[in-house]
């Protein structure tokens, strides 16, 4: 409804596009114009100069309650903490540190001043961890859920900015930590909702599952393995993180630095308790460290001359090998057959 | 609801704070710990210090449909280009210039692409206009309607930056342009919407107003009269943009200056349009000047050695000055008679 005749528009769901489409729609077109903008949309952080010893990182991240969470589930605490999180976990990506961020909230009358306060208690203990300053922000109301917006800006060493541009032909792939398993605590979460929708008197069966759970519910930013490769000498030729999914991942970097990327099963990073977790709930371990989502490690290329430092550190797994454009991006299974990596990831639009 | 037993909060209504109080109460104990950051929560801009030859800006502002926009009058792109236009003016009221945005988004399945092309329409003029670099953003789905955060960076040189803090007893007390038209531009156009409600076929009656809906529809951050306070040499003891309106502008300076302010009624910028508009309306034209906000002008005050040079030019206007803080904060009507200011500005929370 508008009061304006002239308001007609066509009609094109967004879906035609998905999140990605829908961004490259919008920006294609646009450059920047200030000399100090160095990279604009496109990686996981905007890179700005300003004349300092220093870049300069921003980027922004927006949660929106029962599209990226469920407060059913959720402790407003653990909320607050992951948001801030996410966002730093953004900055890792670039291989930077962040510094600051600012936190707008919208919140419907629903949420008590308490609420609020257990929020934000969650942001505070993850700036504390995270060595971030609280600089501003904005609260407001809103007409229906929770909705918040956290912008975070940081800093890394000129030398040392990681895009997601730059992986070279034989580099290897390499992944932090292991995947999976914040997928799977969703899935037990989501399960455990619907029991106790069935019978509000059952308490939610949740044990067992405590590492699952926490990497679903208290999602931590890879900080301290950015000093990690810094202390290794290792500056990755490109990396991001893996929010979206392994494979999402994969095709981001290869497209971004024009080559192709092998990955393998049996070199994935999956946890004992995950793959236990896995079948038990009689999904597959793979499918959920390929697509899962929310995992916040990192995904980088090392020049293969880096091998010899980074084998011997649990923290890392060397999971591929980029290769020539023209091979494009494949997984193969143990089987040794080779499947070409199409885009499955975890997409918050199509949700 | 929640599966977790021990979520048991109090429950605190918010409007026993307000959008202010509750900020205070979130923020009152936090102490930022990096040194870049030079000042946090509580001004119209977080002051960042990244050793360049200048000190970075940077403030955010989440709009949310139906609380701050009301999309039946609102066309997308003239919201789109608002949106960036009130980061800006947050910059501006630090007496800095933007630099880069970023935009996020959460829309519902309502808004087709064709939509979100408009707005960002709009938010690429205000780039263009403002010479703001978009350096990034997400885009996700809400389960309502349309959201928008935009966080802004800008750039101060050092000696320049002005904060709410800083204002000298004796200074003058400037107002930018003039005043209430954006609030009668608001009335306007809730009074079209109401008689299209009733009577779908009737145009709306928009003749004449041209104006007090520009002023609304359009807002401009004012961008040019930081370049001519520069020009002049001034640099403003205090500084904020008028937003809320300006009642709750003097309270934010006089408080954080810790000063009393007194403004008359007589020397209140108000264009010949609005008092005729606010008549037709049966409206006070003073009381929304006072307390009509988003006409996003500065409020500063300077040094009573400047009055010379401001004197002569019609973008400024001499409304008052500044007292001891035991004075309080007065407005003096056109009867010579004194009247203490309180909050009545425009609170987004309470709306």
């Amino acid at each position: 409804m508008s009061i304006f005749e002239d308001n007609k528009l066509q009609n094109t769901d967004v879906s035609e596009l998905g999140e990605f489409g829908l961004i490259d729609h919008i920006t294609k077109s646009y450059k920047c114009k200030n000399k100090g903008s160095l990279k604009g949309v496109g990686d996981d952080a905007a890179v700005l100069d300003f004349s300092g010893d220093k870049l300069q990182l921003l980027s922004t991240d927006m949660l929106v309650e029962n599209i990226h969470f469920d407060l059913s589930y959720t402790p407003l605490k653990h909320l607050g903490y992951k948001a801030v999180a996410v966002n730093v976990s953004d900055i890792c990506a670039m291989n930077g540190k962040a510094t600051q961020i600012t936190v707008s909230i919208a919140f419907s009358n629903r949420f008590p001043i308490e609420a609020i306060e257990e929020l934000y208690s969650g942001i505070y203990l993850a700036c504390e961890k995270y060595n971030v300053d609280l600089v501003g922000g904005d609260t407001t109301s809103s007409t229906s859920g929770l909705i918040i917006s956290i912008s975070v800006v940081g800093e890394v060493e000129k030398e040392k900015v990681c895009y997601r541009k730059g992986a070279n032909i034989h580099d290897l792939v390499v992944c932090t930590g292991d995947l999976g398993a914040a997928y799977l605590g969703l899935q037990i979460l989501k399960r455990e909702k619907e029991i106790f929708l069935e019978n509000p008197g059952v308490q939610p069966d949740l044990q067992g599952n405590d590492y699952a759970l926490e990497r679903q519910l208290k999602a931590e930013a890879c900080t301290k393995l950015i000093d990690v490769l810094d202390e290794l000498k290792i500056v990755p030729t490109s990396m991001i993180d893996v929010s979206d999914g392994l494979t999402s991942e994969v095709l981001h970097l290869s497209k971004q630095s024009e080559v192709g990327i092998t990955i393998y099963e049996d070199k994935l990073p999956i946890d004992h308790t995950t793959m236990n977790l896995a079948k038990e709930m009689k999904l597959n371990p793979v499918f959920c460290a390929l697509n899962g989502g929310e995992d916040y490690e990192l995904l980088f290329t090392i020049s293969q001359e880096h091998y010899e430092k980074i084998k011997k550190d649990i923290d890392f797994t060397v999971i591929g090998y980029v290769t020539d454009k023209s091979e494009g991006n494949n997984f193969v299974t143990k089987d040794n057959t080779s499947h070409p990596i199409t885009a499955q990831g975890w997409d918050p639009i199509k949700k």
